[in-house]
């Protein structure tokens, strides 16, 4: 809409993000506990080895968090001022957490999926979850700056 | 909190999602245009190859769409009816689309960045950027549902 001054204003449209479960911790494992609404979205998910679970770092939703835009990697100050977009940081505009996990055990119909790799906190809340796919989730001749070159420390899932 | 019944009623917190750019088609690629108050956050990014690029199906965002939770795979009814989280649908609770980009060109101080392989129709919302790291987003023995094992078309980015 053109503001007095004849700019456009740019339309500032949020989305509201609706948790689907929680996600728990247990040992070495997560449990993601979906919530009973949206148990029929698990149909057939056995069929996959991996998923990529979406939650939302929600001990960070506060105003601060979500203004800082550059970080030192790993909180490391000897790695480079480094944009948020640049890094998997858990302070950003929004807070969404990404990490590709190994299916454990799907247990029905209380609509729970035990996997390895998640990062996420006790109690974080499940965003979304969706199938790794190979043939378009991975990626040839991969370059990174030293500092991420540097984090080899996570086994693949 | 007790509710009448004496069950736990769960507390349905919900979250503000809030685009940080827009992304355009241009031809064979898509540029991320990144609003003025977030440009920061994409300090360095140039010395990564590949992104994922998280975005909002806007043109989705009504409840009918928000509360299918079976889809039968590719719109194709020989596909097994399958739960959305076991898909990548634009149908889905919380609209996020997700694809693995290569960067094609960065173009500083205009905050956009050209990428190959994004799916995102014109005039999507931008909302996070991550970088991709191989040894945390790539998979070992993985396995598909024969619908998925299929979809073997798209070159790797």
């Amino acid at each position: 809409m053109p503001s007095e001054t004849g700019l456009e204003t740019p339309q500032k449209t949020t989305y509201e993000l609706r948790p689907v479960g929680d996600i728990h911790r247990s040992g070495e494992v997560h449990v993601l506990a979906v919530f009973p609404e949206y148990r029929q979205g698990l149909t057939a998910i056995e069929g996959f080895s991996h998923l990529w679970v979406l939650y939302w770092f929600h001990e960070n939703d506060e105003p601060a968090s979500r203004s800082i835009l550059q970080v030192h990697p790993r909180k490391d100050p000897k790695n480079p001022l480094t944009g948020v977009f640049g890094t998997r940081s858990h302070m950003r505009p929004n807070l969404i957490g990404m990490d590709l996990c190994r299916i454990e055990e799907v247990r029905q119909p209380c609509g729970e999926i035990v996997v390895s790799g998640c990062q996420a906190r006790d109690g974080t809340p499940l965003v979304d979850i969706k199938p790794y796919l190979p043939y378009s989730d991975s990626a040839r001749e991969v370059r990174l700056p030293e500092w991420a070159g540097k984090l080899r420390h996570k086994e693949l899932p």
